[in-house]
């Protein structure tokens, strides 16, 4: 293990997150709110101090394997989750240190599950620092560190892509182009320009400019953070429409995006986990919109149903209704896509559309293996065979899901809330989307869960994220201990 | 396909079906109950006319694949499920065919899920017929029908394992003995004789001797119809702990009786799934009784919690307290058991504990192959390398299994149910359990659905007793085309 070369990343993305914490000191500052402004400068200021220690112990040798890899992603998360909870405690905005972690941990891994119960109780400081942590958790921090500088062994910059693939969702992880950090670059030119597209829509619409900001962070992250408690209910039909079609837009693989810059549209047209995503989209609006038109009528049907389905299937967990209080097949419903999740390569969150492809696929192939023994069926993607590696992967990442959403909800259940609560928070958490059923149904909040539950569902919140196998990696004892070989 | 031969299998199975419904008529003529004996004669006379057609195309070629065995055991099951079902619809005591169907499958399949509202309207045929059901159910009609005769080409009995397979439970089938005929005889004869050492202590604590016969059948095929409303909780507390260690008994897995009258005891005591089974058993036991020694006290905390983890664990669904009142924890831990199910090769329904081990294994196999990509690590289970297809299959087994689950929950809450009724119903009815929590707890039960949600649920029952493959592949319509080549 080089345990020198993860230092030196950390202590990098110190230095990242430091330097992004300088505008909500800034609007602190403006808002003349300065506990919160002391808040931030004491953290960002800690996070350089602890940024030092690379000096003490440079790195030498550059190689960086698979292993490393998971084990820098699984380390960044919590330490970021960390510190970044700092300032809500410093401020006082946020009372105990597990709420913040709990709150922080939400905003980077994008699940936008909140404790806050008194949202007039957060500074503008809080409040920007919150959504932003929505969009840098997005497209993810260790990707933003890709795109700043080659980090790796001067021999190409082979090495990085194990750092992409540890954070970057998806069950097949590839570069847009052969060098890492020009893929990373390109990524995150895609992200910042779809934002300021959704800002400037926002704006143009009347938002106000604080609130654009926070809530294109949110939107574009996949997050879910609101404002205010009734969340985008409050916002005029125009806005409702321009989230929940950029909710959707973000849910959708970047390289698509890139495809269509590229201009190569036949591909486009052939990935079919694009046009999976998008037909249970419709398919799920379409269901729903049949039964609450009776509640709210053609037009307003038609978007309630549409921005449900759409924050809900990309993870992001903005709403605009309680839809806790929807009849129960349309509750049922938004439960099934939350399972199913967004695109990989998405800043979206959840299962993943091409992992249930892809087991849907190889369902089929093993009901024809067990009728025709003597053949060997492959898997077929967009017209290319999947590898049996990243097929067994897949199918031991549902194992894994499965066994985490047991387990958690096992646990959850100490605290005496209903199955549906408990239940529907691990589903929720482990898939980064935010509101559940229940007590955390969208109009609810996780701040009535104990302490227990609430770092049982921080775990959930990363694991997620860091699509399990990097965290679950850092608690194999071999892991440690091969390294000192 | 060879369908001639499938039509003479089927027909042997309606004559043995036809000679198991002798006694039930008998009982009800002694109990002077003339609608239910005609219904009982009509039904069997029906079932003995229509086996007659086996003479009119009789089987040529006795060739047997795996394909047809699947396609056997469906039809079979399907067959039994609904001819089962007519004495009930004859003599009254369901007032419709969906009702009877219902029980009737339920009854088969060992699941003991009921709709019976008002238990003082069965007749004493139909109470035993209903039991008897399980117990045929339990071991499997079509390994009954293996045991009689040698049913497939002479030349070695090696085609008829195909059947066995289709029908026993569990990721890995073999025999016991290198004859199909003799393995079959072998399961019947311990099963014979352990449901009559239950029987006989039963008879022993004071319990009448139709109701000992009754319940025996219940434990040994593991299907929990009850006699009473209060199931087993009316009973003494010898009868509850004699059919707790019982239903326990019943699911291991059989090829572990076999090996304790070989004395081959090493092989006995390296068995993992025996001992995980064990262990599980033990652990939530150990748990739920620290949760409801408040309630009950230590002598009975300790019975209702053996009874109703033994209960739940092993699929059979008898119940001596309401379970779906004791603490969260309690109800959510019995929730993750029927997940877990019985030992394979056992007359218990649900996952399997042998596939849970392989999954874990697999799971562990992966975290390993991610740290180091170039090995290839083989899974092991008893010393012995589980072969790939086997992994592979149990693999696609869990995807099949979670897009049951998810989809059956979806079509029940057209309902309205609670998502508690639905998601419990589905996972017990597609275990074999029976009762689940909310409306479906012991106490309550499966009358409130609608005739579409029963429906479900039948094909749950069916689907899972028969373990998801032979039934998904009827619908395959490759299946039936190819046939015609």
């Amino acid at each position: 293990m080089n345990y020198r070369m993860i230092l030196k990343l950390l202590c990098s993305v110190l230095r990242i997150v430091a330097a992004f914490m300088i505008p909500a000191a800034v609007i602190s500052l403006c808002y003349g709110e300065m506990e919160s402004f002391w808040g931030f400068i004491i953290t960002l200021s800690l996070m350089l101090l602890l940024s030092l220690t690379t000096f003490l112990c440079p790195a030498e040798k550059k190689t960086f394997y698979a292993r490393e890899a998971f084990v820098l992603a699984s380390l960044t998360w919590l330490m970021v989750s960390v510190l970044g909870a700092l300032p809500f405690v410093l401020d006082k905005t946020i009372s105990n240190f597990i709420d913040a972690f709990f709150e922080t941990a939400s905003g980077f891994t994008t699940t936008g599950a909140s404790i806050v119960v008194d949202y007039g109780a957060l500074t503008m400081g809080a409040k920007y620092w919150r959504s932003f942590t929505h969009w840098l958790g997005g497209m993810g921090v260790l990707v933003f560190l890709l795109a700043l500088e080659p980090i790796t062994s001067g021999s190409g910059s082979g090495d990085s892509i194990h750092i992409m693939r540890a954070e970057s969702p998806g069950p097949q992880v590839s570069k847009l182009v052969p060098h890492t950090l020009s893929s990373a670059r390109i990524l995150y030119m895609i992200y910042i320009f779809m934002t300021l597209v959704l800002f400037a829509l926002l704006a143009a619409g009347g938002m106000d400019i604080f609130e654009a900001v926070c809530i294109a962070f949110g939107t574009a992250g996949t997050g879910g953070f609101a404002l205010v408690p009734s969340s985008i209910g409050g916002y005029s039909p125009y806005i409702q429409w321009v989230v929940a079609v950029f909710m959707m837009l973000f849910g959708v693989n970047f390289g698509i995006y890139y495809l269509i810059l590229q201009r190569q549209f036949k591909k486009v047209v052939r990935n079919s986990e694009l046009w999976m995503y998008l037909g249970i989209m419709l398919a799920a609006t379409g269901l729903i919109f049949l039964y609450v038109r009776p509640i709210y009528g053609v037009a307003d049907g038609l978007r309630q149903s549409f921005f449900q389905v759409s924050s809900i299937m990309t993870s992001t967990g903005f709403a605009t209704v309680d839809f806790n209080l929807w009849p129960q097949f349309a509750r049922t419903l938004l439960v099934s896509l939350m399972l199913i999740g967004a695109c990989a390569g998405s800043t979206g969150g959840g299962f993943k559309v091409s992992r249930v492809l892809m087991l849907f696929k190889s369902l089929k192939r093993e009901v024809r293996r067990s009728l025709h023994p003597n053949t060997v069926g492959k898997v077929h993607i967009d017209g290319e065979a999947v590898s049996a590696e990243t097929i067994s992967n897949t199918y031991a990442y549902l194992v894994a899901y499965c066994l985490i959403i047991i387990f958690s909800t096992l646990l959850l259940a100490f605290d005496g809330n209903t199955f549906e609560t408990n239940i529907t928070a691990v589903i929720a958490c482990l898939n980064n989307i935010g509101p559940g059923l229940d007590m955390v149904g969208p109009m609810g909040g996780y701040a009535g869960f104990s302490v227990v539950s609430k770092i049982v569902l921080i775990l959930n919140m990363l694991l997620g994220r860091l699509e399990i196998f990097p965290m679950l990696i850092i608690f194999v004892p071999g892991v440690w201990k091969k390294a000192r070989k």
